[in-house]
């Protein structure tokens, strides 16, 4: 076997670890939390289906989808970060140290633009990352309001800090935020979501 | 909320349950068996790293991640068929009945193009197809090769078998074709898999 395929082959083995990486979120028949890879593999799937939702109209949709299948690669080292955890700047600095050593598997040209996709979406500053980030919360905010709000409720979350750090789905998709808030504020109704 | 957003969010809330279809082949590091959502994000991102493999050269690779994505989704309904059980005829009838009740959830212009991917998926005739049928193969036998043979054992499947319902690789890659069988004879040698 050639050297660049070895790269690419031992990268693929190693990425299986986010498997085992399990989310504060269950599945939607609520009998486990979901792990990365397939909040990975249905983040793509929503981009395919919901891409005429997002502000810009001639985004890459391609482009998203690859953020989507890429963007929690770091949490096999760094680990999953909850999206109401106040430390956020530790988990940076550990998601940057991860995305240098699980890209730096690959090959020299693919490990570059893997890496820049996944900068490209933890910066937000293009309409691809912020139609693929405005995805990442609408799964968590779409499975706990159909889980009787289990994970806001099993770690102190309230309506303010939903609102608030879901907010920014606003920037990829009004459309979406316009959903992702209703269902909000009807957690809040029927008592899933604190005040 | 539109009537559009709504189908699409049913659909997006439907194939949830491909997370709970599990597959003959086993995690990397052994523990559990792999889900078919897994699978397709797996099987996604093996297409962003290997597509320079492919035998056409300008095969267009969104279409590829979106085949991958979707392929599996039929088995909600029809579960996941061993690919070395003999009824593949069976198999195709009930996947062809889920095929319609799950993409039909959808709006109906996804609903055909998504149906359309599918089928382009499963008669291998265009070089996307056939890449990413390629990359439906690989991921079992490089699974089953790190794991001591462990499906290819449960299942009684010899060497003859592993080859000829493989071979169809080559028609996506003859590259992977070529590590794929690389992998097959060392597991033999190994004692991993019966002559």
């Amino acid at each position: 076997m050639n050297e660049r395929l070895a790269k690419q082959i031992e990268f693929l083995v190693e990425i299986d670890k986010v498997k085992q990486v399990f989310r504060r979120t269950r599945l939607y028949d609520h009998t486990r939390y979901e792990n990365d890879a397939e909040h990975g593999w249905h983040m793509a799937v929503m981009a395919l289906v919901l891409c005429e939702h997002a502000n810009e109209p001639g985004l890459d949709l391609a482009r998203v989808v690859k953020m989507a299948l890429l963007h929690d690669l770091v949490e096999i080292d760094a680990g999953d970060t909850f999206l109401y955890d106040p430390d956020q700047a530790a988990k940076a600095v550990k998601e940057a140290a991860a995305a240098k050593r699980i890209f730096g598997l690959l090959p020299p040209d693919q490990r570059d633009a893997f890496h820049l996709l996944w900068e490209e979406f933890e910066k937000k500053e293009t309409p691809e990352a912020r139609f693929a980030g405005a995805l990442d919360r609408l799964g968590p905010v779409m499975q706990n309001a159909r889980d009787a709000g289990h994970a806001w409720k099993k770690h102190g979350v309230r309506s303010g800090d939903v609102l608030r750090v879901n907010q920014q789905i606003e920037k990829g998709s009004r459309a979406i935020w316009e959903y992702a808030e209703s269902i909000i504020q009807e957690a809040v109704r029927e008592g899933h979501l604190e005040r």
